[in-house]
């Protein structure tokens, strides 16, 4: 498994007793020497995150000639990323068409542009999804109760890679930087997992990495349940306690083996 | 107590019974007629929304004359609000100084510059601030286990009001809306209380609004805190099961009472 670097927590004194905190920084993410984004991060992965944040914006995918690296002038947590992006960022107009303004409906549609369509596999047991949030490592929560997971694992449910860190949606993006820093994207065969909530972007990211099954800990909402519909993509959230609920993909369920008759 | 206006969630079937799970929408922020900001929320307060997130900004303050609306031709989802900003925010190089680069020092720089001194009451009990959470009405979790809440209480523990939605930042920015709408801002009265982690981001909200305690269920970040003790800003997290830990500005807490002698 992919051993994540960078100092998750620091320590903290609280009424005399030593505690820890989680890491939180801003990152600048650059492209080609101009600013695209800023985020607030933990510090440790930033090529894979800022790898990561531009594929799942379907600015660069499968295949393109990608070097990322932290800068080393006196403009710290600035990253520097070479690459031709598949289109002019500031020419999307997020999540709004001309035919409905600002709606759910944009966002699904800014989505199936970016995100090729997802295999038909791979099939897994209900039981596989339930139990892979207590698959997770996550030594940094278990320090601070203050980070965020997401695992990659193969749909057999071996964990091949997993990241913490305070925003959501950056522990995704290291998982996915990850794999495209290694060529191993789309990830047709694999299954993701977050530790928390399933918001609309999640999905997003996943359908934009080509992940056909994405798992949670916690509740999804209504837009995350709608493009995940709409991109084929199995949702299930509320995994935990050996249960799980599927919002959308049902059909990459097995069935429930049939009790052997005694 | 106000009362929040909209659908906080919408009914789904999954596995045959019917669930209910939070609406996750955008909505655009325009002022002056243009674009300048998309956020992900649930629909209903958008005009305390948007007013609450200029706000946290610096973008407006108590006294400024303020209006907002959603728009009524067909681009939905858009809310227009009419303000002269304080500021250009297009001039603003977000968490960047021209001596430190990005930094987390930047972004305590930044929030310095937009956040007035802070009271230095009200004096409150520890054992107050941990049973706070217990007194959000939170009707929209319940029901969908998907959404984040804040609440704004009395120092003395009374919830004046409370909104939730599938962002923890406008939660936030709704109930500081609403405050800035009444008139009411600053709020130097007033004790802040969110449903979860404590991000850089909700401690620079408390404190533009001029919030001076804002306790948490969940952890705190690195930044949270570092900003918390920049501004004076009580910072207590992990308010749960009768305990909370504090983080910063702890000369606001009053010392607990001797017990009687008998």
């Amino acid at each position: 498994m992919a051993v994540a670097a960078g100092d998750l927590h620091v320590p903290l004194v609280r009424d005399g007793v030593e505690d820890r905190v989680a890491v939180e920084e801003p990152l600048e993410i650059r492209v080609g020497g101009a600013a695209l984004a800023i985020t607030m991060r933990t510090p440790g992965c930033d090529e894979e995150l800022a790898v990561g944040f531009l594929a799942g914006e379907g600015l660069i995918g499968p295949g393109d000639d990608v070097a990322a690296g932290l800068t080393d002038d006196l403009a710290a947590n600035t990253i520097e990323v070479s690459a031709v992006l598949r289109r002019d960022p500031g020419l999307r107009r997020f999540y709004t068409t001309s035919s409905c303004g600002v709606c759910g409906k944009g966002a699904l549609a800014e989505v199936a542009a970016i995100a090729a369509p997802l295999p038909d596999g791979p099939r897994v047991e209900r039981s596989l999804l339930a139990e892979l949030p207590d698959r997770l490592r996550q030594p940094g929560f278990a320090a601070t109760g203050g980070l965020h997971a997401t695992g990659r694992f193969s749909a057999a449910g071996e964990l091949l890679c997993v990241r913490e860190d305070v925003g959501r949606h950056n522990a995704m993006d290291k998982v996915v930087g990850r794999a495209f820093l290694d060529g191993e994207l789309p990830l047709h065969d694999s299954i993701l997992c977050v530790s928390g909530r399933l918001s609309f972007e999640l999905v997003q990211k996943a359908a934009a990495a080509g992940a056909p099954v994405l798992v949670g800990v916690g509740a999804p909402t209504s837009l995350a349940v709608a493009v995940a519909a709409d991109r084929g993509l199995t949702l299930a959230g509320f995994a935990r306690r050996g249960g799980v609920n599927v919002y959308a993909g049902e059909e990459r369920l097995l069935a429930p083996r049939p009790r052997a008759l005694d």
